[in-house]
């Protein structure tokens, strides 16, 4: 029973290490290539990697970084943790070379033929890959969300299936994690709230939308809210908190919210994939729950936990949503989407016992 | 030309020392009396406080400690640091008494003959005070608001004016000196958020109303909107800051709220106080302030300073606004409601300059 | 197979907590009775105790708190996480009636028929237990050393027995968690350093002869060396770390040191134990490390890195070590000693698989 | 009476920031020229500069940046806040240009000719500037030491005076101002502690012995103690910690060397500058100080505290000194550096008031 090789383009930073370490042991991939760009490749990964966390897999510190480029980089499922700049040319172009690319960054996350998933809200979505051939691409390129506005997703996602979403009010309190390695100064942060991160409230008012829309045809009909963000960044190192007042098409009970969300499991097919939490939402009842350091490895990271679900004065609810930002909001989103699409049979591979 | 001899209510406290701290030097007010409760009565004040900021002042350290009883505090003037269950007992008998409370303690704020004031936002609801009378205090109460709401408030105050406020969302994040000593553990908030502040969010909810009604007679006709808060703590020393999105009776452009903010004053008979700062708001361009660490200090912790005012995708107009807690929010607070006092002529007493 | 039933005393508090954390699953050990004071025994454990890291156990929220008294408390082992002053009276009434008491509070360590016991360091001086019916005591007491000194003695073990320390200075920096819970605010350590810990440099200067001393016969021989200790607190959660100069009867070369130190692996008896992990030490060869954010959890907690072994102008050696104050400077430690207790036949208990 | 024009080379940096911050409102030296790179010079001061405490000064945020080279900037005194690689070549060539050079880099400290000043405790030193006329240089170079060893080389002066000094041990905790801006990032100190800061201890090792020197001739003869460090970054924003145990050729009792430490006012030369505090040296009882968030702005940040002095088991004494990194430890120390070359006649101009 043989692993699937895989890539993680932009491996030696931030995002591209929390791939890395998900990634040991991972039942059915097999981290075949690190790639990074002209600087580091043809180089030993453990020579030219400052590690962040933990210690680094002795296996990984040994490999050799390959060029990013798909001339170079062989392996049929690609996970990119490449910047903007970076992705919008060699995404397309491993799509195009016939590999499957798991991204993190924002470039194609809004385009209409681009699946943007979050596995247990919109499995289905997964058939805009389709669409892709006319793009020419014999592969196809599949995009996690924003990290905060999948932690927002996640959280609404039973309470818009159930109420219908229509207004939502948020505001974030964001780790420095999410701004990758360097990053966030620590001058700036330290004792500090800054309360703004350079084009992330558009993000959470976009992005929402189309992840909890639905699919009709071979197109996403985006769920017809409205957000208003307030984005945050706090001296936290992981675990992105939102606290959200929301308004519904059909007002729920404090009861009933609490309900939609202790019942809500995901979409079926997610069910038992390697990265899939038991419960993708926890719903904590302390009052001062959830905290990022108390929380954020809820289900290894890829748990969001929700609470002070409680009236608004406003609109019908409010509630707090905390998760993992470089894991459940990037990574381990990512490597969730690639389980997906495995087995789902997008792959043309069967992954281990689920022939 | 003599100062009026001062007392601090509860002075061996966290609040209780920040008073200490601006007294120091005042030009009108002398600080004559440190009382506290019976465990520190008769005590030398060095000996029995744990002082938190900077260095104890020499003098006040070796000051002995009163009782904190109006048979015992002899000032006419006194700033209540007490907690709700002290200030509950103690504020009305000093009132009666004959003494002026500058109170933060919350008990009386709502009451309906009791002023709760920020001066250069509703300094004429002083005359409340009249209607004291009637309670048989020969003295009177004057209260400050929760230190998040004042921040929001003072922010709010000109667009309120201006354009009619009828719905508010914020979420604060607040600083730990918010909870006085020894308040937060450490290990609670070390790289972490708190998404809950015991009975905060209702204060959110309910006294800014009072600050900004009108008064109509002998009483105060509260602003008619309607707030809704999420209240968070973060690890920041001082300083509250508040993320709001407002709806109003009139929108304003952006354009003209920023009019309205940087042309804000503040009632006249403020201006030229010794506790008042030049500007009361600051508003500023850059994108990413105010900052607690950086712009907590504006106007010696006087000043509230306020950025990001852009439009807002639910309501009309969002800003953030940031204010130093335990100064403006407390008690500098108090100390500039003792001068405003002192200033129209409400203590029988002219103060230096002001003959 | 069964487990043995342990009890864990002063159960509620900030250890209290880490030993049921680590007791979970335990293979060998069963948590039978969570003990406390009168003021929590007879009710639900999750009513009364204010858990701080991740979430409660489910299955000891539901237990009952059982009163702090041989009498009631009848497991044959009792992991200690009581306070000095509790400790004094209850740990002799424990080992009197029958239980072996495993120790975290500093009463007993310095008695000389106690061991003080780094199972990989002093195996042997668990022979100390005979002596201890001279006391009248059934069972017996075996104590853990403070939670910086267990730190810096097993960075010292390999390197004392192979050159004989003779001179050591020594300087912490340790983490919040020392303090137990609600321990230290949040306003004395956001952002700042205390150079001061109420008794820590004594014990510091003390316990480490004992546990690096030689049995000889029913007595412990101190190993000869003199230890000057800065012991400060910093803004961390977990993990203390310490800064050495050490002078050693036989000067090592840098190359020695490391060797001496790559190569130990602490007491036979040792291996194997479900609590003691692979590496006792790890030495790192990065210029800036251990630290404690990255390298706390080591060999889940039981492993001191130790690195930036150099020369010194003074002495012969600087090194840096840094270990998890809670897991093996304190509950994990007790646990290790009382799997040493079982594996060495002093239970009268032969643990699962171990015939 | 005018003041004297000065100019601050690096002047967007952290450190040419804290120059600006200190030379506002300076009695005798006005800000005429802010100097930086090719990349700033030509443009506005404030749209160059990410401007790191508190408000830019409006009237520099006006100043256009001038290129840093003798040739452009005419200022007779010049501010060097320039990192090593920069000021290589362009002290000696302002030096040469006839400007005397106030320099925080580490290049120039340990040359011959070249005095490292603090002025409390070496005034004198600055006799060496006659012997870089050999060097052609028509001006000279006056150089601040490391910041960490001014802090240490305080507390340590009055001590070395009296008892000799002999060998020191000494272990730090500095703050992450000290590495400039953007420096360290958050995702490495916060919750952390980093063992070490690159090409520190060495300069802890050896330029203290220059400072403590004595002036011979025309030469330092550097005092004769030997000097083992070890540098920990710690998650503080502003203050270096050093933790100390001193030998001395004549043992003080731990009263003699408090009354050695309170007595001490420095050279008499610096009494009355502008930027020399009332006591250079403040000595606490508190048994938990000097801390830096509390003590750090003693004397406008430029009087070292020095605490917990107490007997040492290795060596004669302990203690803890704690100083302002960047205002005593580099632009204050600087700014009194050039306030003594005024005072002392080596400027042919005589400061207001001093005729």
């Amino acid at each position: 029973m043989t692993r699937l090789p895989v890539a993680v383009l932009g491996a030696t930073g931030a995002v591209g290490q929390t791939f890395i370490r998900l990634l040991e042991d991972h039942p059915w991939f097999q981290l075949a290539e690190v790639a990074a760009s002209e600087r580091s490749a043809g180089k030993r990964y453990g020579d030219v990697t400052r590690w962040i966390e933990g210690a680094m897999p002795a296996a990984v510190a040994r490999m050799t970084v390959t060029l990013c480029d798909p001339a170079t980089v062989r392996s049929p499922i690609v996970f990119s943790a490449l910047d903007a700049a970076a992705a919008a040319e060699l995404e397309p172009a491993f799509a195009r070379a016939g590999r499957f690319v798991l991204s993190n960054a924002k470039n194609l996350r809004m385009e209409a033929d681009v699946p943007l998933v979050i596995p247990e809200v919109n499995a289905d979505h997964l058939a805009l890959l389709d669409a892709q051939r006319a793009r020419g691409w014999a592969g196809g390129v599949v995009t996690n969300a924003n990290c905060a506005a999948t932690v927002a997703a996640m959280a609404l996602a039973p309470l818009h299936t159930a109420f219908g979403l229509t207004e939502l009010f948020l505001s974030t309190m964001q780790a420095v994690s999410g701004a990758g390695y360097p990053g966030v100064p620590s001058l700036d942060i330290l004792g500090n709230v800054i309360p703004y991160i350079g084009d992330e409230e558009p993000k959470l008012e976009r992005e929402m939308q189309k992840m909890l829309g639905t699919l009709a045809g071979a197109a996403i009909v985006p769920a017809p809210f409205v957000v208003s963000a307030h984005a945050n960044r706090v001296p936290v190192e992981h675990g992105h908190t939102v606290a959200m007042s929301a308004r519904f098409a059909r007002k729920p009970s404090v009861a009933h919210a609490l309900e939609a969300l202790r019942e809500w499991r995901g979409a079926d097919s997610v069910r038992g994939l390697p990265s899939a939490p038991e419960h993708p939402l926890l719903v904590t009842d302390a009052p001062d729950r959830p905290q990022p350091r108390r929380d954020v490895m809820a289900g290894k990271g890829m748990t969001v936990t929700v609470g002070r679900v409680r009236e608004d004065a406003l609109f019908d609810l409010r509630c707090v949503a905390m998760g993992h930002n470089t894991i459940r909001g990037a990574a381990g989103g990512s490597i969730l989407n690639a389980e997906l699409l495995a087995a789902t049979g997008r792959l043309g591979w069967v992954p281990p016992g689920r022939a």
